[in-house]
Parts: C-alpha cells; sequence; structure tokens
C-alpha cells in the first residue's frame, strides 16, 4: 500500500520533471548541437556576470542562461542529477534583465544574470523541497520570504536560480538515491555515485551543468559528493550564513550544526560566492527574517609568506586508500618545494567523534529522519545506520558482543554502540562528550601546534559504485569529524586514482588500528567484494580537505587557493 | 541521613568561610574603623588601574587590596554574599605586584593590581565551585588550566580575584540562598533577596565590597538580581567571551544558552570590564583550551544622534507593577526629551517564551540539574519550577485540568503543561519552537520596526521578601524572553520604588491578560500576602531592561550609558 503511494507520487514527480526538461529540450535543442555554448558554461561566474555588465558581445543573461539550461539537461540526462526544474521561469527572468538593462542601463548586483543551482534542500518558490520523500511532494513553497535565506540574497543579488538537484532520502547517507527521483550518478562514470547528499550538485557542476551552486554539509554533504565528483566546496560553520529556509530532515536537532556552502568548479568560483553572498549578507538592508547573523564583514586577508601546515593521512578508523594517501602526499610535497612549514601529527581519537556524531544524531531513535519518510521504502544506504535504533535492545546488546568479543573489532562495536535511542539527560552527556572532543581537538591544533591549516584525505577512498556504502556508512568519518570540531573546511580536487601507482599492496592493512571489519570490506575480497580497487578506479577524482578555524572562510579559501595553484590538478 | 550529610559539610564549608573572614578582619581590622577605604573602595575600577599604574600617592596594589578586603568582609557580616575567600592569596599576589613593579617598572595589563569578585560558578584554583550543593564541596579546582576562561583573562590581565559569591542552589532560582551557605539578602534590607542566581555578586558590589565583579545569565541570573539589588549588568549572547572553566548545573544542555558577563556599580564600569575582556580574548596570545570564540575584536561605536526606541510595559503574563511601569516610563520621558524617538510596541506573544524555556529545561526531568543536590534538601524555591517533573503524569494532568477547566487559567496552565519529562525528539520540536519564537521576534523588532534598543522592565517587581518567589517563578518570564531570544541585554538600575507614587489602585488588575493565579499573589492579600507592595517596598531600587542585537556589546553599553545620563539615577 505504502509501497504504492510511493511509486505514484515519484512517477508524477519524475513525470513532471521529464516534461519541464523535455520541452526546453525541443525549444532549445540539444545542448550537443550547440558547441558554441561551450564559451558561455566555461566561464567563471565572475566573469559572466563582468561580461554581462559591460555588454560584451554576444552575452545576454538569456544568451547565458540558454547555455546552461541546455548544459544542465545534458548534465541531466547523464547523471540524473535534477529535482526540481526552473528553466522556463529562469529563462523568462533573464529576457526581463535584459529587457530593463537595455531601457534603464542599470545592472545591479554582484550576481547580476547569473544561473546557479540550489541543492533541493532549499526552498524555492513554485516548486517542492521533498528531500526525495512522497510525503514532502506536491507541496510546493507558497511565499518569497520563505525562500532559502541564500536563494532570497541570490535573487538580491541579482541571481536567477534555474534548478534543484538531487539528494539521498533523508540526507543523512552519501550516496545520492530517494525513491522519488532514483539515483544520481557520478559524472565520471555511471557505475558510482556521485557522493551524496549535495550529490545532485556536485555532478551538475562537474560537468559544467550551472556555473556554481549551493550545497549544505552536517557530516560531509558538501564535501564527499565535491571529492567523489572532482569539484570543489567549501563547508563554513554556522554564523555568517543564512540557513534558514531550507528543509532539514531534523528540524530542532542542534548537536550537530548542519550550514550551507557554495559549490563550484575551482576555489576562485566558491570565493567569488562567498565573498558576494556574506556581503549581501551582511548589508543593512538584507532581511533575513530574524535569523540572528555575525556582523562580520567579508575581509581579504594576508596570508603568512610560510604555512604552517599539520596534516595526516590515518584516523586509525578505517585505513585511507593508496590514492588518498597519494593526493595528501603530492600536496604535501608540493606545499613543501613551495617553502611551507609541513608537519605531521596525530589527530586525538578520532572514533570518538564518529561515537559523538552517532550518539547525538540517533538520540531520537530517528523518529524525527524517518518520520519525513513516510510510506517510502527506506534506501539500503540508511540501513546500516539506523539498525541500532531500529532492532530491539537485547539484540542491539547482542550483536554489540559478537562485534567486540567474538569478532574482536573494538572500534566498530563501540561506535555501533553509541547508535541507539537515548534520554534526554543522556543527549545532553553527549553535548558535553562533543565539547570535550572538539576542544581537546581544538586546543591541540590552534593553540599548542599553532597550524594555519590541517590537510588531510576527505575520506578514505574516492567515488565507489552504486550500493557500497550500504555497509560502509562510518566511513564518513573522515568528513564527520571536521562537524563534531566545527571547523571551515573547503575540499579542493588534486589527483586522479592510478591504477598502478595507488594499487592496494598485499601487506596493506597490517598493523591498522581501523576496525578489521569495515577494512575488510573496503580492501579484500578482490575487485568484485572491495569497495576500494585502482584498476576499477582508475582515472576517478582524488580531493583533499583544508581545514581552518570557525569564521575563516577567507583564510581557508585562500589556503585552498595556494594549493589548488600547487597541485595544479587538471579535471 | 542525607540531611546530616548536608548539615555536616555545610557547617565545615562554614566554618572554613568563617575563620578565612575572621583571620582577614583580625589581622586588616573593621570597615568601620576604617573610614579613609572610601577613597579606594569609591573609585571606578578604571581609575584604580590607572591610579596603580601612574603610582598616585597612597595608591598601592596592597593597600587598594586591603580596602576591598575589608569592605568585602562587611558586605559578607551584613549579607552572607561570600561563598570561597581568597583574601590571604590576593593579598600576597597584591603586595608581590608591588615589589615588581618598584623593581623592574613594569605593571602591564589592563587590570593590573586590580581586585574582583567571581560568581561561585567560576573555577578559581585552590577553591570549590560547589554551587551550594554539598556533593560537590571538598573538591577545589587544581589546576590554573581548569579555571575560568574570565577569571584566566583576568589574570592574563593583571587582575586579582579576591573572592567568590553566592548563588541559589543549582542556579535555576532567583532567590540567592542554598543549603550550604545559607541566604544572602537584599543590600537595602535584611528581609529582602537579593535576586539570583548572581546574588551574591550584585550585593557584594552594592556595598562597595568589590569594584566589580563577574556573573553568569541563563533566564535572568545576571539582570535580576543587578536590578534588586541596584546594580548595573550585561548578559551578552555566546560567542565573543570565553565561557569554559565554569560550572553548569546541566552540562551539555544548549536549549538555552549559558553566558558570562560584568556586573558593576555604572556603566562606565561594565564597559571598562567588557572592553579589556574582549580585547584580552581575542588576542593572538590569548589560549582559551580549545574554546571556539568569535574573532570579534572590540570597536567602540558611534551612536545615530538620534536613536529609534521601542518599549513596553505590558508582557500580558504577570502584570508589571507600578513601580517597575514607573521605571520604564521615566526613562521614555527622558529619552524623548533629549529628541529620540520613542515607540510603544507590543512584543509578540511572551508567554510563548516561557513555554519554550520551562519546556527545554525540564526536557530531563531535571535529572541533570537535581543530579547537583545528592542528599541536600531541595530549596523550596526549586518547589514550583520542579513539580511538573516530579510528581505522576496523572497527577500533572489533573493539576493541568484544574488550572485550565477550573481556574480558567490558561496561561498558567499551558507554562505548567511544558514544564515535564520530554523524548528526544520532542526535546528537538521545544528547540524548533524556540527558533520560531525568537526568529519572529527579532524580524520583527530589528527588521520590520528598525529599534536601535528596546526598553522594557526587568521584571514585573523589585525585590521580593524570601520565599516569595517559591511559588512565583514565572516571574522570571521578564528576562527568559532575552535568553529565548538570544539578544545582548543591559540592566541599570533608574528609581526607587515611592510609597505614594507607586502604591497599586485598588482596579489594577482590571483588563489584565496575565495569569490571574500568579497575579493575585503578588498583588493581591494586603501587604501580608502581596508580594508587591509599595510602603513596604519603599526606597528600594528599580531597574530597567536595554535590549540590542547579539554581539552587540559595544551599541548596548553605549546606549545603557545615554539612558543611564539621561534618568541620573541616585543610589
Amino acid at each position: 500500500m505504502g509501497g504504492n503511494i510511493t511509486k505514484e507520487v515519484g512517477q508524477r514527480k519524475r513525470d513532471e520533471r521529464e516534461e519541464l526538461i523535455n520541452e526546453m529540450e525541443k525549444q532549445l535543442g540539444l545542448a550537443e548541437d550547440h558547441p558554441d555554448d561551450a564559451v558561455y558554461t566555461h566561464t567563471s561566474p565572475e566573469e559572466i556576470v563582468a561580461n554581462l555588465k559591460s555588454r560584451k558581445n554576444g552575452w545576454t543573461a538569456e544568451r547565458v542562461m540558454i547555455a546552461f539550461i541546455r548544459s544542465a539537461c545534458a548534465a541531466h540526462r547523464k547523471t540524473n542529477c535534477l529535482t526540481e526544474i526552473l528553466f522556463a521561469e529562469a529563462l523568462e527572468e533573464a529576457r526581463k534583465l535584459d529587457k530593463d538593462y537595455a531601457a534603464t542601463g542599470i545592472a545591479d548586483g554582484p550576481f547580476w544574470g547569473l544561473p546557479s543551482s540550489f541543492k533541493d534542500t532549499y526552498n524555492i518558490k513554485g516548486v517542492d523541497t521533498s528531500l526525495g520523500c512522497s510525503p514532502h511532494c506536491f507541496k510546493p513553497t507558497e511565499k518569497l520570504e520563505d525562500e532559502g535565506g541564500l536563494v532570497q540574497l541570490f535573487r538580491q543579488g541579482g541571481g536567477i536560480p534555474f534548478c534543484k538537484t538531487n539528494i539521498p532520502q533523508t540526507l543523512l547517507a552519501f550516496e545520492c538515491r530517494n525513491p522519488v527521483f532514483g539515483p544520481t550518478t557520478n559524472p565520471y562514470t555511471s557505475a558510482r555515485t556521485c557522493g551524496g547528499s549535495s550529490g545532485g550538485e556536485a555532478a551538475l557542476i562537474a560537468l559544467n551543468g550551472s556555473p556554481m551552486g549551493w550545497g549544505s554539509d552536517i557530516g560531509g554533504s558538501l564535501r564527499i559528493p565535491a571529492s567523489y565528483s572532482g569539484v570543489c566546496g567549501l563547508k563554513p560553520v554556522k554564523g555568517r550564513w543564512p540557513t534558514k529556509g531550507q528543509r532539514s530532515a531534523t528540524p530542532g536537532f542542534e548537536g550537530i550544526q548542519g550550514i550551507v556552502g557554495p559549490m563550484g568548479r575551482n576555489v576562485d568560483d566558491l570565493a567569488f560566492g562567498a565573498r558576494n553572498m556574506l556581503t549581501l549578507a551582511q548589508e543593512s538592508t538584507a532581511r533575513i527574517n530574524g535569523e540572528q547573523l555575525i556582523h562580520m564583514p567579508w575581509k581579504e586577508v594576508e596570508l603568512p609568506k610560510k604555512l604552517r601546515v599539520g596534516y595526516f593521512t590515518e584516523d586509525n578508523c578505517i585505513k585511507a586508500s593508496p590514492a588518498c594517501v597519494r593526493a595528501v602526499e603530492e600536496s604535501v610535497a608540493a606545499l613543501r618545494k613551495a617553502g611551507h612549514e609541513v608537519v605531521r601529527f596525530e589527530p586525538p581519537d578520532v572514533s570518538e567523534a564518529l561515537k559523538v556524531f552517532a550518539g547525538l544524531t540517533s538520540a531520537d531513535g530517528y523518529k524525527t529522519l524517518l518520520g519525513n519518510i513516510g510510506p517510502d521504502p527506506m534506501e539500503p544506504s540508511m540501513r546500516l545506520v539506523t539498525i541500532g535504533s531500529r532492532i530491539p535492545r537485547w539484540l542491539a546488546w547482542f550483536a554489540h558482543w559478537l562485534l567486540d568479543s567474538v569478532l574482536k573489532d573494538h572500534m566498530f562495536a563501540s561506535t555501533f554502540a553509541t547508535s541507539r535511542p537515548k534520554s534526554v539527560e543522556e543527549f545532553w552527556k553527549y553535548t558535553r562528550r562533543r565539547d570535550v572532543y572538539a576542544n581537546a581537538f581544538r586546543k591541540l591544533v590552534w593553540e599548542d601546534k599553532k597550524f594555519d591549516m590541517i590537510l588531510c584525505p576527505v575520506q578514505a577512498v574516492p567515488a565507489v559504485e552504486h550500493g557500497r556504502t550500504n555497509f560502509l556508512s562510518p566511513l564518513c568519518i573522515g568528513t564527520v569529524l571536521y562537524n563534531v570540531v566545527d571547523s571551515t573546511v573547503g575540499v579542493i580536487p588534486v589527483t586522479h586514482v592510478d591504477r598502478e601507482r595507488d594499487a592496494t599492496p598485499p601487506d596493506y592493512l597490517e598493523g591498522s588500528q581501523g576496525s578489521w571489519l569495515l577494512e575488510k570490506r573496503v580492501y579484500e575480497g578482490g575487485p568484485e567484494k572491495a569497495a576500494y580497487d585502482a584498476e576499477k578506479m582508475h582515472g576517478l577524482p582524488v580531493g583533499v580537505q583544508i581545514v581552518g578555524q570557525a569564521w575563516e572562510e577567507e583564510k581557508v579559501l585562500a589556503i585552498m587557493k595556494v594549493v589548488e595553484e600547487l597541485v595544479a590538478y587538471e579535471p
């Protein structure tokens, strides 16, 4: 019965989407028949706005919009990355801007005429914010004032939202798949996921289907897809960015703070987006519906000539793959060669961060989260995450005993044990544990070691095949760490998997301190069973995380730019 | 059995305190015999430091410390305001500073040589942070790095902590009384409470027993005692101020954010404290043990010539007394006379803020809070607060039905109903309610009405008699509102109760929208029964709240100064 409703609602949503895309393809033609579109789609957002404002020959808001609509349609045909289609409205808006500009000579705002894509979580007037859940379908946002904060600011800056992008069911997964819109595939290969939860955004941007876009992150949701799909992303810390007008899967949960951020093809594009969005947010005329933002206007930074960089490649939870280790090591080598001081360090017990994260997010037994799903079937990628909350207590104890005492995977066992419903009293204890861990971590890296930045892998592996995350959700520890510690983090791609250099030596797991159950799934059993396989992954992008302190977006972006120039990544 | 332990531990604590005070009184003599102490104790903290640094004739750190120790002893004899005594150590430290200065000529730091008092919640090396709970007694803070963030910064700035001050049991009350240290009385009359939870601090400062001090606030804990005792206080919003190294009665609870702040005899003293503390906190060399502070250095503000002020005197929960209404109205008149624009407005449903506050703080059934008490008897002032969590569900429902359907006090009934243990899922719903209310409030006042400040009563009444709050805990709604909305709030005294002008007319409650059960207790039954009585309260100080946006300490202090000068309060 439930399944039928899901099927029916999903079909209607997909039909509607197909119709809107189809209509555009008929009206504007296909990207493949318009190679001249590349002039627009390969131009940076900053330059697009500059070209439009300067009336460069051949540049109108309409022409730019047409190019990106065609490119977004093509990206969607390849990866299934879109959810809500606003092409017709956006095209009309672009034409109106051109007309007004011709009439008045006024083209105001840092985003004037720029198309941009938004993760499905952002409310946009006239369309759903369904999160891929059927109960949220066909309930469009009705008022402009209920739009996402960044959507409102983007419009105030003259920009035109033109589509929304796909996410995993309920967002708490990093395979981008849900029963309403289906799976989004990796822009490099359809056999793999683009990552999640801001996965549609990453796939679309990687394929030049959007000049830049806007994601969000509560456990790696912006960083994992950036790394899996070979684009850049910035995860700020809550404070400077409006987050209202987004649908959270867990409203009222603030044990870990969800946050919005820009995604783009390179660091300059992120900086352009961040600089202008933060400037708009801080303007005294900005109306942000009562949300409390830190008054901290964008301020260009001057980096120290010699950066002090701390790095690590092992978190002692799940051993990082040769490709992901190499991405960090090549960045380290490039930084050292450029004269920066790079120091290896040991992060404090990283598994504690995962336990805190699982302990906090599971505290209501995932009732709030799963309340979004209604009659929809649960995605397999959610199963391991939520199992501790769904099975009876005796079974959970038995599983813990099995993991700990029989299988002797103490890390897995202790993490598993934290993922269960809690009393409010216990929830507060976990909040306290979070603070204790985060303070110790921050004291170590910023006060004692005085790093300017931390460099580390995004995750143990590059993009995995569809379905692989079902039993590998703890892979997210690489990114979750910084949600617990509350850091500003950027991701940039630095290299591609190489079948030879990144092959796993037979003794790769020897001496590893991580969870052997998880590491076995990642590395053992040959190409059919192992999640990591350099041969099959050859050519996939591999990113790194560049970590700074809270509310230091300017510094983190400036450092990301330094590393980007040094590693000279080619998509 | 439990009572015996409490009695025994309390007696030992009080004996120890008495001994330390006695020793000083013997060594230094009594304040009454040293009228020349007034030269020091009536000087502002800023001038004290300036005089010490400039080696003004008669001014040494030792001399200043002696004056304040004698004055603090006298204040304590009058009000029982102290908990932990650090006089001997402080005196030694002062002598050392003098010696070093004589030898090196160096007197560094904005607080150099200044004594200051701290609320009992701040850890200070060598003494307890007991919160008046016997289980926390005789467990002194051992390491300097575990001291309260403000204590550490104060020391770094050259200051000398010289005592800690009394608080209510578990802090969640505004009568300053606990089974270990007993009650602190109002500096104006021993029949009344000084307010709480930063009550000892307010009493001590009002009696010139400390040049300035440091309190904290989660529901009015700094503002209520300031108003009851006739001193000034500033409640910031979490972000710029280190809060680590304080004992919270509810560690891990962040539904409402507790925050530290300065208390003093006038606005200049608060500004001196805030400016220097924030500057110290922001210095790159500050070590704050990993706590994440907003990088927002102190920045002097220029106020608009014509301030836009919103004010109200009725919150429709408990009708404000004539004295408290007059305090606001006199401030309004003075502001208008000075050319400022003052507009009356209606705050959105204030009872919702109280429901959210009670709903969040009671979510664990007060288990965390009451976990501090151990075998100690619960103070009567805690009874009404916690009753909804302590009685069986059926009785709570019956009480609600009685209040709502029989007694027809819908406000009281609906607030009472929110105060009960909750599931984590429900706790998150209340967090969401908090955000909805706070955003609506902030949108109204800062975005729509564009106020520079809000002016309103601190509470419906001036200082009440001991025991009066037992059934009047909802009086705290006046201050709780701004913990829910998360505003920067200052309190200054503006007038004294006048037996004639502030008498309650017989029809005073006519047409009131508030809780009639509470209002009856406040105003009816004659001087014996009514909590408010202008005759009995004649001469008591009455403060107002001056409310600004988060992280706008500079602006709020500047506006407080404007109002302070206009109303020209005489203690």
